[in-house]
This record gives C-alpha cells, structure tokens and sequence, in this order.
C-alpha cells in the first residue's frame, strides 16, 4: 500500500487535470457523511477497518497505485465503467483493470444540465457533472471508459460524454434468446479487441483463465461474506456490506477479496456465538432497485439507524454483482470468451424485457435471508425501475411479503420524509 | 363507406365491450376540438373535405368496415400498433390490417397510475388509460397488438399491457450494424409467422409484393403532397399535413391514398397560382420531435394561429413515415421480407445510437422546405428526445437555423405559455 504520508496527492490530482480545490471539498463532506454513517455504528465486526482504509484511501492511495501501476506497466492501462454489464475479466486479461467511476453524488449539477435535461435521474447527472467539474480522479485517470446501452438516459448520455471522454459503448440486448445472445456474444470479442488495442496486450488463453478464476474468488468471498447475513441477530450491517461491494469497484481485486474473507471468517464466528450488530429480533430488510455507488449511502442508513437492518441487496450493487460465477474450463479463449458473455447475460438487469428472474431472485433471498420486508428504491426519474415496481409490488403482495416502494435522489432534502416513512413500514412489520 | 345515418353506432361500440357513455364524451370533446382548431382555418384546400370526413367517419364507419370485413373474411384480422415499427406490408400480406391505437389524450389517469408511474409520457399513459377504461375502438376491435422496444417506458408498460390485451412485442435494436441487422430480420420473420398463425393465411410471393406496392403508393402519395409544402405561400397547412398522416395509421390504405393524391394535386394548382394557406411570407417551421397521435394538435394548433406555418415534420407522424420506400424487386418472399426488415431498420428512431441520422433529416428537411426555425418537442417524461435535444440544438446552431426546445404533455394547463414562447420565438425569426 502507497503510504499517505508522505506522499503529496493534491499535486497528484493536479497532474491529472483535477479540480482540487473542488475536490478537497468532495473529500471533506464524504468524510463527514463517512463518520456520521459508518463511524457511529455499534459493535462493527474488527475486521470492517478494512473499509475505514478504503474510505480513507479510495481517492489516494488507491489511484496512487493505479498511476504508478501504470508507469511501471502493471496493469498498463485504467478502464472505467459505469455498470456490472462490463466484464472486468476481459479487461484485465489484457493487461488493464476496471475501476468503477464516481456516480454516486450530485456534483456541478448546473453544468451537467447545459447536456442533460433536468429530470435525469441523479447517476447519470452525477457523472455528467464529476467530469465536467473534474472531481472524479478515477474518470481522470481512466484511459478509456466503457458505456453500455442499458437504458435510454445512459446511451444518450454517452453521445456527449463521448465528446467529453474517449468512451467505447458495449450494446447491451433488451431481450434474451438466441440472435441477441450471439450479438451480445459479439459485442463481448468486441470489447476484449478494443481493450487489446488499448494495451496493445494480447488476451491469452492463460491470461484469460487466471482473470476468470479472480474474478471468481471475489465473487465467492462476498457470496461467503452474504450467508452469514441470515443469521439472526445478523453479524454485519448493511451499510458496511454495501461499501463492501462499492469497495469492489475501486479497490485492487486481491487486496480486496483477502479482506472480505476476513470479514466473513470474523461474521462465521460471530454466528457461531450468537453476536450481531444489530439486536436479536430487529427487523430484517431486503433492499432490491436501482444501484448504489459511492457516496450514495442515505437509504441504508435511515433505514438502520430507524433500528432495522438491511439483510440483503438485489441490486447491482448488491447480488447480481457476485451472485453467478463463470465456468474456469473453457477450453480456448473462445469459450471462455463466450462463457463470459453468457454469465453477464443472466444479469437481471431492467433493461430486458420480460425480466421476472429479478422477481424470482427478490422473493428467493427474502426467503433465505429471512427478510421481515422488502424496500424497493428507484432513483428518481429512472423509468425502468420505476416501472419495474408496479410488478415487483405484485409479486410481494402474492408472496405475502410486506413492500414499500421509494423514489428518491442524491439530495438530503427528503430524508426527513423517508424517515417518516420507513419508520411507519417498520412498525407494521 | 358505411352510412352513417341508418347505422347503430352505440350498439357497435357497446358490442365491442367498450364503454359507450364515456366514449360519447370522448368524440363530443374530439369533435369540439376539431371545430376549433381546424374548421376555423382560413382558405383550406377544398380537398380537405377527405379530413373532414375521417374526423368524423373514424370512430364509426371505419370500425364498422373493420368489423364487417372481418366477418367476411378481408380483412381476417385487425392487428393494433403504437410505433412505425411494425411493418404493414407484412400484416396485410397475410390477410390482416394493421391499424394504429388511441395514445393522443389522457384519458382515464387515475386507472393508469395504477400500472404505470404518474411521471410516464404520456402517450404510454394513454394508451393505458384508453385500454383499461374501453374506449379506444381501435384498441377493442384489434385480435392482437403488436408492441415494440423503442423506448424503456414503453418497453415496461407492455409487460402490463400484455396482461389485458394479446400483445406481440418486436424487439428493436439500439445501434445498427450487421449483428443487429440480423436479429432485426429474423424478428421480422417471427412477426410474420405470428401473423400467418392469427389469421390462418400464408404470406405468399404475390400477397407481399401486392403489400409492398400499397404501401409504397401511399408513401408516394405523401411524399407528393410534402413536396408541394415547400413553396412560399404554402398550399396547406401543417394542422392539415399532420391529420393526414394521423389519418394514415387508421383510414383505408387505397382510399387514403387517393384522396392524398387529390389534395396534392390540388396543392400543385395552388402553388402554380400562388394560392396559398397562409400569407406569402408567413414564418414557417419545420417540426421535430416525438409523434403527435390523434387528437394531439395543440402544438400545430398553437403555431398556427400565432400566424406561422408548420412546412415540414420530421418523426413518426411526419416524414418517417413515407420518406423511404420498400424495394418492389426482390425476388422471393425471404428477400422481400429482408428488404422489408432493412427499410425499416433506417428509420430514424431516437431509440438509436448514434442517431445522427435524425440530426441530417432535420436540416435537410430545414433546407428543402425553406423553414426559418425549427421547434423540437418532447412529450414530457419522453428522456429519449429530451435527451436528444442537446445534440439537435448543437446541430441547427452550427447550422444557423433558430431553434427552440419545448416539452408538454395532452394538457391544454400550459397553453398560454406555450403561446407567449412561440410567439416570442416567432417574433425573433
């Protein structure tokens, strides 16, 4: 890890063409959100300070190594994306690494509405405005980002982050069968040509076999991390689970996927002996809905320091990031290739049509985690999510399982409000 | 045409499950509109007799023609539709009509809401609110709806729609390129397949290319008429253009097409004396933007009577619609239907990306028809074409031509202000 002593990152940031008096301002309010959510939590698992360090380190040292991973040739190149619908395998394959870029914020929201219309939902307004104010160090660092066609406010908005921002736009189908599945076949050898250029790093069939097999463990850490959130009382909170999966976005996969098996080694243990973070009995939440991406943490935590505790996520910052592995035998670079695009196919995204897997996926992992109810959140003018509760509301109702539905956006505006609400969904569980 | 005298219209309606008190407010209020807005223009074509008649006739006579060609065999079935994207040809080459489905008023809102969100365009809104309240004929007298995935809202709403109604979806690629233009083909074939299997009729060599011609002399037809559209005074106005191609989606396909072949050789002799709907020298204005479905006339309505002309439209209920023709030479149904698939593949949907194309035909069309400034509009809540917007402005800037952004919704509420800026826009031409 880059020391931050001794290191001068705003003169780093300034090398990257970043605001960084913009910037020390992000930094100061993520910090006091940070401290108000997370460090006031009770009896936190030891092992959490795992993301104390990613909090403290995500715009530091984190894209120290990446810069100076860089020079040093290893890995060669920074890939950003927007959405789970990129495989990192391929990226880093080729000598490259996938960093999720900031969209969890509103930033500069009266430059990024000279692009966009007003009534954008907030993530893509976000990172309209983290680039046009330049407060994004990963978006700076990034040498190529990768857009994907996953609703019609992103692939427009790729038209003009593209003047903005070499950007290359995978297409994303909006429904499953066999045409769309070698399309998206395609467009995945797409991808891993655009990115081999990129590094000018040939993907291997040996390259590509590792990837896989990293990608896979961090994958089964999380998943190994998610079965001990059944238990009641549950042994890690919500909010640290999803930094956790935020954390994957950023951090180095190695580095990572050793401390989320030490988290959950810690959260066996703690079943094993009957210790939560929350009281035995507290009512158990599944969040299911539009991602969260850092420093979007308002829900959770109203919904926790309201007294419950959010048990599971369907989401994509949640399940569908970890929830299906890609198979490690693929014999060529072609099948695993194709592997690939398969695995990130069954992502039950609300781009497709129909897409009652996510449905399906909700009323499971309420029943495995013992969910007391399910909140569904849409980000405020996401019109797929939106649209997406009216038969998510249904098939809770037909499950017998109590549902809220939320709209909201990056603004502490409506937390009073939400307050209110969750407080009364809560007391009728 | 059916007599409408003798007739029991409310006995139709009521037989076709609709509910008749509430329709009879519908065409109470659609007829005073009708009045007011088009029957009060000065110096119409005489031609225009035809939109006079299908104001009148379409609800009625032309349900009753639908439903006794039915009975007797031709057409066998009636097939609804909300987009340009459901190829006619195809559905008349198996024995069936296509028609297209009431989406221009709200209607009934407090009964969508319950499906959709109350922020959804409110096109979808409406044709949820027609369906669930009965009152569209088109909609009840239609043995299937063919949707499409041209959009994320409407996308989202047929997984509803399809619960109250037998509903096809087409899917619709985001981005053209052979990958896609494969699936597009083979969706079309799919659609050709569920149509055969609705009416029991196969499409032969001889019933495709007979479709393709009709369909072909009615484009023709309106490209005719759109051209004479381009002399100073114009010979019609756009109030009339825009009924026309409304009446298109409804009206017998070999009756429309000669009454549009009448009101463009009426519209030549006009131009030949300078005969003009307006004044020579009346602002004129080339429309872009989301399609206007029956009875949404405000926006032309309102430019109208401010004393300009609306020259031109560029969407669906506009040049889309006739611009390109289907080749009339392939040689077998399969490359009659490719042709088919590829035609309308070009369409310049904003559900594509990029959709350069739409920013071409716009100043092309600008340029051709001799327009001094062009009003974009998005039906609210429509996030493509409001995010279009930015890349349309950008586009008539660079090319000198005044623009102006507007987005509404089927509520007369924002009139007087639509009027002061369009007035205001007017003024500055």
């Amino acid at each position: 890890m880059a020391g931050q002593e001794e290191y001068d990152y705003r003169e780093m940031w300034g090398s990257l063409g970043m605001d960084v008096e913009a910037h020390d301002g992000l930094l100061a309010a993520v910090g006091q959100m940070y401290g108000d959510m997370f460090l006031t939590q009770g009896n936190r698992p030891k092992s959490t300070s795992y993301l104390d360090f990613v909090a403290s380190n995500i715009h530091s040292g984190r894209i120290r190594e990446l810069v100076e991973g860089r020079e040093a040739g290893d890995p060669k190149k920074v890939v950003g994306s927007f959405c789970l619908y990129v495989p990192e395998e391929i990226i880093s394959a080729a000598g490259a690494v996938e960093v999720g870029l900031c969209a969890g914020a509103e930033w500069a929201p009266e430059e990024a509405e000279k692009l966009v219309p007003r009534n954008t939902c907030p993530l893509i307004k976000g990172f309209m405005g983290f680039k046009l104010a330049s407060v994004c160090p990963y978006i700076e660092t990034a040498d190529l980002v990768v857009g994907e066609n996953t609703c019609d406010g992103k692939k427009k908005a790729y038209e003009e982050f593209g003047k903005l921002k070499d950007t290359f736009v995978m297409d994303v189908p909006h429904v499953r069968n066999e045409d769309t599945r070698q399309q998206w076949r395609n467009e995945v050898k797409r991808l891993a040509g655009r990115i081999e250029e990129l590094t000018g790093q040939k993907i291997t069939e040996e390259s590509l076999r590792a990837a896989i097999k990293l990608a896979n463990q961090k994958r089964l850490a999380l998943k190994r991390l998610d079965q001990t959130r059944a238990a009641d009382p549950v042994p890690i909170s919500g909010l640290d689970c999803l930094l956790t999966i935020q954390a994957a976005f950023m951090d180095d996969s190695v580095r990572l996927t050793g401390a989320i098996n030490d988290m959950a080694q810690e959260c066996e243990a703690r079943v094993e002996a009957g210790e939560g973070v929350a009281p035995k009995g507290a009512k158990r939440i599944l969040y299911t809905g539009t991602p969260m991406a850092v420093p979007n943490w308002k829900l959770f935590n109203i919904i926790e320091k309201s007294g419950a505790v959010v048990v599971g996520e369907e989401c994509c910052t949640g399940s569908r990031y970890y929830k299906d592995l890609v198979p490690e035998d693929g014999a060529t670079i072609d099948d695993m290739l194709n592997d690939i695009a398969d695995r990130y196919l069954n992502i039950q995204c609300a781009i497709f049509t129909p897409n009652d897997g996510r449905k399906e996926d909700v009323l499971r992992m309420a029943r495995e985690l013992n969910a007391d109810g399910i909140i569904d959140c849409s980000l405020q003018f996401c019109t797929l999510y939106d649209m997406e509760a009216t038969g998510m509301e249904l098939a809770a109702r037909d499950a017998g399982i109590p549902y809220m539905h939320i709209s909201t956006g990056y603004s502490a505006d409506d937390e009073g409000q939400l307050k209110t609400r969750i407080e009364a969904f809560l007391e009728m569980l």
